[in-house]
């Protein structure tokens, strides 16, 4: 077994606190790696403190890690020691069901693996922890390549924002001479601006806050609607695609009524509760459709596009003390753009 | 100006009764019809009891029409006097807009005009006048050719009833080793069963009736579920397309769960009020989407089909005096599966 030295919920109603625990055995088919980065993710918090229903503590949170290969399983090609290796939300799966034969791992049909809170694939008595952590064990089929060229740390959020956005924005063949909105402008949001202007797009932000602006144009928006400006609301017509990255319940009919015939809706927010729509708001051939992270083949390919490009995320890289402050503030949507934990600062409380 | 003899209502709470009135002149890109059906779809009785709100009196309903050419203006080319034509839901546009340039136009950007209800692009001083009559004036660009070896009383409905669900059915690809669910069997549902057995789809009715059973299968259904049916609901999944043809607010939650990934659910009903989902639901890249009628010349490809394939509507033809009766037959799903007037009882009544 391999230890590892990590920040854990031992419980719902507790914060974060120091915790050691063993790692399955690697295999010859796996990667061990030694975690340099770790994005925060707003699923990181609901999980730590069971929002969902579902948590198994103790759990070690994080799904968007960085780290150096420092083990290579016998039968592993393709990667050696010293190798900057990512993984992100899923790591295993069944491999054999349509969607895994798709490339489509995190819609298995028998449950993919979770990086974090899900039984091992391989080893039945042990619950995955995630990457708040010195260490990961990964199978090379779900281990992704990183870029050299890129600054690591900015490419730790791309493992779950970055795809969450990526996949939607490529299968609704955004590009030049297209119209696109992007709602919200959080971890999700910022990315989103980042690829559709690079892929040629118009850009919008909708937000509801006016002081984003600033901000949004620099990451590539042409326009901003304040979303509680009715007037700047109905002026806003046209759009072939919108992006919905926010997770509260909310109104999508404007949204709705903003796209052109034809036009396209996708939601990448989870919403718990339901959210309504006027039929006659989709009768032009409007699409409502809705999208979640991405496969390992799909998000080589954007890591791979990202280090033609230059693309990262906008992170602020916290010490593994400031979790619980930085769970907060994630809360409170006061983060420009992912708090990234450096991992090093949990080996210095050894 | 030419006279017309007709059924209309004088508002909203009357019976339709008897009516005369002149229809504006044929100008030189017209068509004259005498009219010989006219099909009786549930948004006749919406509007005939203005129960949009928005209705215009008095008004002659019926928007699927068949008739003999019985004028040819000057200025018209590929027709001729005792042609067999159709009119349907759309009577003229603006012609030099988007969607009127990719052939959708109904969702003229100026607003399409509707062969009853509207006012006349070229004379702003009438307002047009359906069906339920002897005659109709109707430019030569919207008058639709009807293949000689059908029965035209069973063309009808095709006009609205088909369309309405031919193109979305096309839109989406439906053909061979699909799996597709029809909700609802009344007039567009019987349309849906029709054209996507013939494009070679397996077949689903989801019904609240199962005394439908034996009429779907005829339809071309391979399989029935009612939808009261909580196990059944919950059996029926990997739908790659459901056609949804219910105009009253119902869930559509259980339709989403049946949708395999990528899969997706069409409303071309008109429910008044707001639709809910779960988001969780559509994160597999699923889509919900709505279609109206068609364009001109997908309608003339739908009818030109249905020749080559020998598909008309299932009717029951009315006399024009039992229209009233029709109506209340339509509002309880009393009528297999288009009521069609025979205008001939229109012209005996003289």
């Amino acid at each position: 077994m391999i230890k590892s030295q990590a920040y854990a919920a031992s419980a719902a109603d507790l914060p974060l606190a120091p915790f050691e625990f063993e790692r399955r055995e690697a295999d010859s088919r796996d990667l061990v790696l030694e975690l340099l980065y770790c994005g925060v993710c707003h699923s990181d918090i609901h999980y730590a403190r069971n929002e969902w229903g579902y948590s198994r503590f103790p759990i070690v949170p994080g799904h968007e890690m960085i780290g150096r290969v420092s083990n290579v399983g016998s039968d592993v090609s393709g990667f050696k020691i010293g190798d900057l290796v990512g993984v992100g939300c899923i790591i295993d799966s069944c491999r054999h069901c349509e969607p895994c034969q798709d490339g489509e791992e995190h819609y298995c049909q028998k449950g993919v693996t979770m990086s974090y809170g899900s039984k091992e694939r391989k080893d039945g008595s042990v619950i995955s922890q995630g990457g708040y952590s010195t260490n990961y064990v990964i199978d090379a089929d779900f281990a992704l390549r990183i870029p050299d060229s890129l600054d690591p740390k900015g490419v730790a959020p791309l493992l779950c924002a970055g795809i969450t956005t990526w996949s939607p924005l490529r299968r609704w063949n955004i590009g030049p001479g297209m119209k696109v909105g992007v709602v919200g402008l959080g971890g999700l949001g910022h990315m989103a601006l980042k690829f559709a202007h690079a892929f040629g797009a118009e850009l919008t932000l909708f937000t509801t806050s006016e002081s984003k602006a600033a901000d949004a144009k620099k990451l590539g928006a042409s326009h901003i609607v304040v979303s509680s400006d009715r007037e700047a609301m109905k002026a806003a017509r046209g759009f072939d695609f919108i992006l919905d990255t926010v997770s509260a319940v909310h109104d999508i009919n404007p949204y709705l009524s903003a796209l052109k015939r034809n036009g396209t809706l996708c939601l990448v927010g989870l919403p718990d509760q339901q959210l309504a729509f006027k039929s006659s708001l989709v009768l032009s051939n409007k699409v409502i459709s809705g999208s979640m992270i991405g496969g390992i083949q799909e998000t080589q390919e954007m890591l791979d596009y990202c280090g033609k490009h230059n693309i990262t995320a906008d992170v602020e890289l916290i010490s593994i003390d400031d979790i619980n402050d930085a769970f907060e503030r994630v809360v409170k949507g006061d983060v420009k753009y992912r708090f990234v934990i450096d991992l090093a600062t949990l080996k210095n409380q050894k």
